[in-house]
């Protein structure tokens, strides 16, 4: 049992350990990162994206069916990183509290609140023994009324932060790297340059050329609004560019 | 208690190990392929197959009652493999869905929809401890109104993906590695195709001559739209044409 | 503690075992055995019987009092086998579920539907941990409006099956093969034959020479479709014609 | 631990034992036994009789206070073996049901179907987890409106039958053996010959002459239908007579 | 752990040992005798009477506020033995019960009855896990109607039985040697009388002369039916009386 | 585990131990100990007084805040002993049970029924295991409209009584020996005589001259009736009449 | 197990040890101080302040989504210090107690009172075993109408004080000392003084030299009122000023 040594049954539930350590959180993480995917989330100057992987876990599944990119509202969408089932959970929980606000206020919830709202669900597993928390980690972009383009990343452990830029999953530490050594100068990015850095972002880490079908893009712009899936061709078109801006 | 050392106890129940696994989830798997069956589930150009073993446990059986096939509504069914009891309570719940579903909208649920409300309850077993995952994994087809012939399967995880072509059970590996083989080419199947691509899978798999009674074949087509089973003699039509064929 | 050694725990409550087992059904089905009994149905042409033995467990036992076989409506009729006091249970709510069922839509529960619930409540006791599964084995026989003679047989898994004949209890597996060899040739069996070969099968695995009044039998015909007791006169007839028979 | 090296820990809880065994049922029937009391039933051709020691565990008790043998309603009466405030909730319980009964239908309940509720709540006590099965057995007597007289005898596992005699508790076996022998040739007792035997099998058994002051006895007759308890001066009268027949 | 090897962990909750003990209730009445008061009632033609010590566990204490002895109505008494926190609570509940007795039949609940209810709480709580039994005795007194001096003893097995004389607590056994003794010819008390054995009780069992103040006496009287406290000086002229009549 | 051996898991919830002890009650008074304070009441001819220690954990701690004397309601108050919020929920609770009292019978709740139901809150915690006892001592003050001055101390066993003078927390032992020396004579103390007395007592088991800002007393009169506070000029100028006095 | 050698268990739950001590408690207190972040309050004469550290965990946050500054109610704000989702959680809980209490009594609540409703959820959680303990400390600030700025600070224990000026999290023994050597004279510090103080207390005990986009300070005055949080020039301009004054 020598990797239990140093837990002694304080990581089979939720409770302290004499550390002040909440052990379940802390493999919800692991179960993030091993699912084997990585995401990234880049704010532009009048836009913001998230992308991922596109990775088909089976020649014969239907490419249409395999995403990790879902809408929330038709002005919030989010990438989600981790175990699948659970990020399914996740979004349908989100879908309705947006639905609900919508319905009891008359407007849409608007993105930091959204996000407020899945943090407080994954604090509660945190707190109480009856059920483990969710093992997925949330971006979450939209456009605010009043602060334009938005980017949140929510954990297991309830914590939610805004970002200019982020990564989640397995190579999270690595893009997040990457990604800081392009914001030292503090660019204000167009919407081409924001697509094509979440590109690079994703061949840099992965150590891979990627093929339009071996990404998926969601996007949300200052003059559209709305939140879009960025098509194959659009996605390829992108793909060009930034080869030809090497 | 050899066996137990690595698991040290975080397998007795829902919560994540520290690898951030679900024991009991694994556990469920297992208990699919321990079942000693193999399903295959084909999409055509204008339809979509369900086909399984029929394989009576006991001579004294009356072999009517002896399928692991399923009609959840008049235009979608299912196959399934596992843990025969668990299997009924999976299929009674989705014909309660689909029937409230049709109660509370007036018209029939799509198998999109029917795929994740099927999933939505494995996920939940998988986070709360209060009842054990159901050791059974289902493959559904149907014809949607707009995407035309649709296969899922959805596992005791949680997770269900739309596909081409699938197997559950026993031999899953083998028939996932034949099947892609065949979809290589991308193959618009016709209905005969599709039919005898399903019994020529099983065949090879179970490395056995099959009859006509012991197989069991579920199909949905554009034309008709319905949910049908094939006869035994429409299913011995297919072996001898599969046999001119070879 | 020897024992244990292969379960580890596993078989405390209901969880799968890292082999996908569900230790308590497994042991609910020995109390079934070690009850001492062995019961027998057997489908008939036209008639459908269960018979079993009649042990008085105290000679100052009024027999009266004394049966394993029940009336659940006046059409369908079965034989438990296991833990007496869960096999009152069983019935009960079988009684119940036949009660509300012709209350709720003013026809007769038919013998398939019957044997579904019986067994929907035994999957649910294998999945929830608050009560043990019951330890008793179900022969149901009844008349089907469309289907003729019917029999099922439903077990602590809750798996059920339509059967020509099938043993339970002690000897299920010695009845079993001694009456794979009697339907071989598919025999269509008169009432009296029907009743006869019940009998035999008894004499049979029991290796003794049966009285009437060690014998209980009920049947259904397509005649009477009522659910009814042979009188000892008339098991004793039939011994009669069956030692003749010989 | 020497003693628990068998049972593992299945005995702590409603669990099968991996024989197929129910711990807990079988502890309470040594609770029964350790109270150190015996009791009789049995039925005469036209009258049924339950007779207990009359045991005051206390010179200082007032005996009035001190009985087994409870009314239930005015034509059911029983007498109760084992823990002694476990026997007054089991009576509580059956004149609840007796009298919702009576309510409820308008006429008395039979004995036969009281007995089968009060068997009930002890099956239930087997399978659920939430209480212990009570530590009592009780021998019910009454006459029944088509049968005449009954007497049943229900144990903690929740079986029940019908006798014609039998015994509970400390002596049980002894007295099973006794009554055997003289119900050999199927006598038809009369009153007095019923309550004698009673007596007589409680001298024989305990092996000790009994005074009018250490026994109690309950009866129903198909005369007089109520259930009576006799007096010690009925009592003496009968040992009397006993003393004159030896 | 020395002392838990016989009892194996059965000990811990209500479960029956394999001897069919209940340890908890046993505890329980451990806990009633290291309270290391004694109490004692005495049953008169014609009057019933507690008496217990008064003993200020400290000096500062007000001494109108230590009392064992309880009014429950104005008719029925009681005094406790044991855990004093568990003997408030009893009572508690025992007036809440008569009161609702009273509200709902119009007339007062009689000392039977109300024994009664306050055994079968205790019954209860050796049946059920929730709750551990009540760590405390209870001698209660009244006047029935029809049977004149009533006196009961309840315990945490939920047993209870009327007595003619009892003691409870440290020196129950002691008390009740002295008693049986007493009680040998059958006295019938006069008030004098039974208070009087009921002081010397005291005064013999505790090996000490008492004061008027180290003792308190409940009574009913047949004349006047109603609970109440002999004073400190009615106390001190019964010891008074005698000390004369030794 | 050397310090387990002899509660072997009894103290771990609310079950008797083999002694009849309840083990988690017992930490409770260690917890009241453990905070390092001592309080005193003291119980005068026309008045009644709470006195303790007001020591400030942290020089920064604005003083106004800590306390230990609480009004419950205008006419009684309290010093609370142990851990300070356990304090503040037991003073809510009672505050909330008075305004209750007050609500439904019009009339101000009376001491001694505040004491009793401030200790029924606390027997339950030792009876139920959802909740541990409160670590707190109550030492209760008022006028009873008929008894004049009362004194009650509350502790975590659910017991409480009168007193005529009493101490709670680390030095209770050390204060009531002081007390019942000088409570020997049974004096009728003036009101500065018990306020003085209350000091003195404070100082000699603190083994500590006491500043007026060290000390916080409560006071009730039979003249003012209203519980109040005296200021720190006010026990100044009693500290000076003290020291005069000596 | 070394190091739960001393607590035996008793840590994994909500009970008290031998020692009368609750570990949750105790590790909770253990996860505030390895947050990492030091929060400083500090009252002033006309106004009080909030100061804490603005540490940007990852580069591309977007500051102005990290605070650990938040507003309650218009007039009411505090600094939370240890697990981030726990203190959203706990904030969140604060401001639906005010607006509760605004609506039920049409006033604004009052600082003191909102300070004791955030204890008294932590008392909760450490009495039952329902949930951990928050692993977050408060700070909170506000102007109370009668009393002018209060500060108060509250714990996982459930206790609270308040202060003139108080430090919390992993300096916080530091940060206590170094103000309590400030307060010895008891200064009537102006709102610049009382800003700077915080500054400088954080700049001592950190033993860093802050830049203004380090800090965040948040202020209530006499004058306005209002809970406002400094700019960052604001706050750079008390930086100036109090670099010119060393």
């Amino acid at each position: 049992m020598g990797s239990r040594a140093g837990t002694a049954g304080y990581d089979m539930s939720i409770v302290f350990s004499p550390q002040g350590k909440l052990y379940q959180v802390e493999y919800a993480f692991k179960a993030i990162k091993s699912g084997g995917l990585t995401s990234i989330g880049i704010r532009g100057k009048e836009c913001v994206v998230v992308a991922g992987q596109k990775k088909i876990p089976d020649k014969l599944i239907d490419p249409s069916t395999v995403t990790s990119i879902y809408k929330i509202t038709d002005y919030i969408g989010c990438i989600e990183t981790g175990i699948v089932p659970d990020a399914k959970l996740h979004v349908s929980r989100a879908r309705q509290d947006a639905a609900a606000f919508h319905h009891k206020f008359g407007y849409q919830i608007q993105p930091n609140f959204m996000a407020k709202k899945v943090a407080d669900y994954a604090q509660l597993s945190t707190q109480h023994a009856s059920a483990r928390p969710l093992g997925v980690s949330m971006i979450l972009i939209g456009i605010d009324d009043d602060l334009g383009p938005q980017l949140f990343k929510m954990d297991p452990s309830g914590a939610y932060f805004g970002y200019k830029a982020t990564g989640a999953g397995e190579k999270e530490q690595e893009a997040t790297n990457f990604l800081e050594k392009k914001f030292k100068s503090n660019p204000q990015l167009t919407q081409d340059e924001t697509i094509q850095l979440a590109i690079s972002t994703l061949q840099n880490v992965l150590g891979a050329d990627l093929k339009a079908s071996d990404i998926e893009i969601g996007i949300c712009t200052m003059e559209k609004r709305k939140f879009t899936l960025l098509t194959e061709s659009e996605i390829d078109s992108q793909l060009t560019k930034l080869a030809e801006r090497d």
